[in-house]
């Protein structure tokens, strides 16, 4: 992670319309969502950031609760030689494994693992767990940070620890094990446009691409302002090949033994890096309401005002319960304040002088538009009630207006080439499914496939790289 | 922890009144609320257990909230030297931390300590984000596992990885930081008496038991069935100790700079084991109301009959929303559910027949007195209320008559170690401060120093040890 000098004013903020990464760790600095730890790749959650996640946390929590799956909590070390019996699963993840050799004096007589991801952990469970049909399906989640070693590191987006959630569910057969990894892509996929207002698509991702151990693993991917796609949630069928490694099995209503069929799903801090970088401008952060720490914060002009003061005690008491508001009863200037509310993002800024005080009314201010309105005090909770869903719309319809101009087709590897240089973004275009053709779109061009999307698809065509027939476009995009 | 054959049946459950520890351990595994992890001290927390913990963490996060504490999320990892800032605190920690040697497959040039507790963490960000007045007092809390190597463990009571919350703060005086250690203390008694059911005696701790690099160090504690203490949670007052070790001064409103004063206070998961203990009987678990995953099991008796399937359907429906229930309608035998719902400790059961069904009513039976009543389908929601906070009232009542029966007093060594002999539990007597007189104690008897209780004290007297003279009473007991 870069590191940046300590400035106080919000007029020092790098435009994000000037310098996109500069900007994306000023603003993250600035408005205290984070900060840098001592160790390379680590950072810590401050208030601010954390209540921003807790409230991510608490929407999608609700959505897994609904959906049948329980909370547990897994431990945060596994012996070596547990990680190690998936093949493919160790083979990617063991590059960046964190490794415990000593407790306190004593050197341990097998180094263990630092979780940076829980599957070899919960299936050895499984296996103890599992005995009969009854059993299952098993749909569990597990809210924690785990570690991954990183080199080039980014606040939210690429750390070395990050917080996440990773859903691990085992079924009795195939065809209910692949309907649960879609469910939960969905999941995501309603929770990232409609609480986090971002726009996605969802898709496939190529063998290449997938999860070390999967049979196959979805994804949803989200455009960022420079045209680089983030991946922002993922969800893996793992057919039988955990079950097979970690031999879990159930005895079936027809007396068989049979393996179980798994999944996992995941989405992690990085979905905060994304909703900074597609929502935010040149003033600093947006917010998208649902989500927001901060819905609505007043600020009092003249707050030593008498009527002023009560005029405000009546706001706060009229949004309190129904809204996450704040009352900025500090005292640095109005001015001042409104900067400072608009790098962190409010939603919507609430301003009550002497004149609106004896008029009973109140100036309300969006941040995502600028646009001011009068509003009578009796009105207060329904405007902003309303104001906050056209926010949420607007910077959802904004992202995706931004996220279609960059969707270009190609049917060729010049095309490609050229479209990803001209309009960086999503690139369309046919892939007959070989891996060297992959490569050789990632060698030329710096783009991986993002996914085999489920939508865009138009029939048969020829591959851009080699012209051989194909089946499925698939989008192509440099990416976070 | 010792490992116990997997049994099905809640017949084979060890009786709590012949041994204790035995089922402790049985019924955590058959109810499951955790289970064994493969390194010896780790455990897993299931569903069942999980569920548990967030209610006690909702309810405690509330009245942190409501104090005007912050969330945040700190590293898991920590530079080796950093631990070593403060003297007292590396000397009372390094024997049990877990080290980090290697990444991938790269040595790391310093070894990195997973967190056993986070002050050396915290109070390293203190040190950049601590300026003036204006930014305390800074009150946070985290919710997060630490390591801890532990020798002989058990389930929640002694774990090398524990669930725990530790608030953080920091203060412009002595003075300050002194009263938000003890409202924090009160918060746990609070918490611990009114949600745990659990009687606690409240006091400070003696110098040789206080945390490492504490000024003082304030418990609550609570009793187990077999007579020994449990600390149930821990604040502390550093004074400007970590302040001094860290360098975290800010400006004063006077102009000058000055050392903050900090604080931190903890409570882990050990607070489940404790309710467990405490609550339980021979046929299981018995889970406080305010916390208990499910207070209300509804058991249909001949669940084929469509006037009991509608009945259920009623009842399930009045008290949905308002209660956390469980309509159990699996194959099973009713005796079965019984005795299973029994064991997992609901506090509420409700069996609805097809006799009940024709006269619009329904059985309750209490889990911990085992009493029944007929109650009209109509009271059914304002009956449940009723006994649930009647439970947790009985529960704490029981708890604190037997507490009450194994506090003694003594008023020589002959009387303490006859006491503690003779009816293990809390014995009370003079302690002149000096620790010979308490490592004497502890020599003789195993039992330690709980604490100095803020009741409890009548004056002036002579140290049950020495024989010095002695100003304030202490309460001895063996603990977990």
């Amino acid at each position: 992670m870069e590191t940046i000098a300590k400035t106080d004013f919000v007029a020092d903020l790098t435009k994000k319309s000037v310098d996109l990464s500069r900007w994306y760790t000023e603003v993250i600095l600035k408005s205290q969502l984070a900060d840098y730890w001592q160790i390379h790749g680590f950072q810590v959650l401050r208030p601010y950031g954390y209540a921003l996640w807790e409230n991510m946390q608490a929407r999608l929590d609700a959505r897994f609760k609904a959906t049948g799956h329980r909370n547990v909590q897994f431990p945060l070390l596994m012996p070596e030689s547990l990680l190690n019996q998936e093949a493919k699963h160790v083979e990617g993840f063991a590059p960046e494994v964190a490794w415990v050799t000593h407790a306190g004096k004593e050197e341990l007589s097998e180094r263990l693992a630092i979780r940076p991801t829980s599957e070899a952990i919960i299936m050895t469970m499984y296996s103890k767990w599992i005995e009969s049909w009854r059993d299952l399906p098993m749909l569990l989640n597990q809210w924690c940070s785990v570690l991954r070693w990183e080199k080039s590191t980014r606040f939210f987006l690429r750390t070395s620890e990050f917080l996440w959630q990773e859903g691990h569910t085992a079924h009795r057969s195939a065809e209910e094990a692949q309907a649960e990894t879609m469910r939960m892509l969905e999941i995501y996929r309603d929770f990232v446009e409609n609480d986090l207002a971002i726009p996605v698509i969802v898709g496939q991702k190529s063998e290449a691409e997938k999860f070390a151990g999967a049979a196959s693993t979805y994804t949803i991917e989200s455009l960022m302002p420079d045209g680089q796609a983030l991946q922002s949630a993922t969800s893996h069928y793992f057919g039988d090949n955990f079950a097979r490694a970690f031999n879990i099995t159930f005895q079936d209503m027809d007396g068989e033994r049979k393996f179980v069929h798994t999944t996992s799903w995941g989405l992690s801090w990085r979905a905060v890096g994304a909703l900074i970088m597609v929502h935010g401008d040149d003033a600093g952060l947006i917010m998208p309401p649902k989500v927001a720490p901060t819905q609505v914060v007043i600020v009092p002009i003249r707050g030593d005002d008498a009527t002023v003061v009560e005029a405000v005690a009546r706001a706060e008491e009229s949004l309190r319960g129904a809204f996450r508001i704040e009352v900025d009863r500090s005292d640095r200037t109005p001015g001042w304040k409104f900067n400072e509310h608009e790098m962190r993002g409010v939603p919507l800024r609430i301003e009550i002088g002497p004149r609106d005080a004896k008029n009973t009314q109140a100036v309300i201010v969006r941040r995502d538009t600028r646009e001011k309105a009068i509003v009578a005090e009796s009105a207060l909770a329904t405007e902003v009630g309303r104001l906050l869903d056209a926010i949420h719309q607007n910077l959802f319809e904004r992202a995706r207006t931004f996220r279609d101009a960059h969707v270009t087709e190609a049917d060729s590897l010049v095309a490609l080439t050229t479209g990803l240089k001209a309009n960086p973004g999503f690139v369309i275009g046919h892939w007959c499914g070989k891996a060297e053709c992959e490569r050789a779109v990632k060698e030329q061009t710096g783009a991986t496939i993002r996914c085999i999307p489920f939508d865009f698809q138009n029939g048969p065509g020829r591959c851009v790289i080699d012209g051989a027939a194909s089946e499925k476009r698939a989008i192509f995009a440099r990416a976070y």
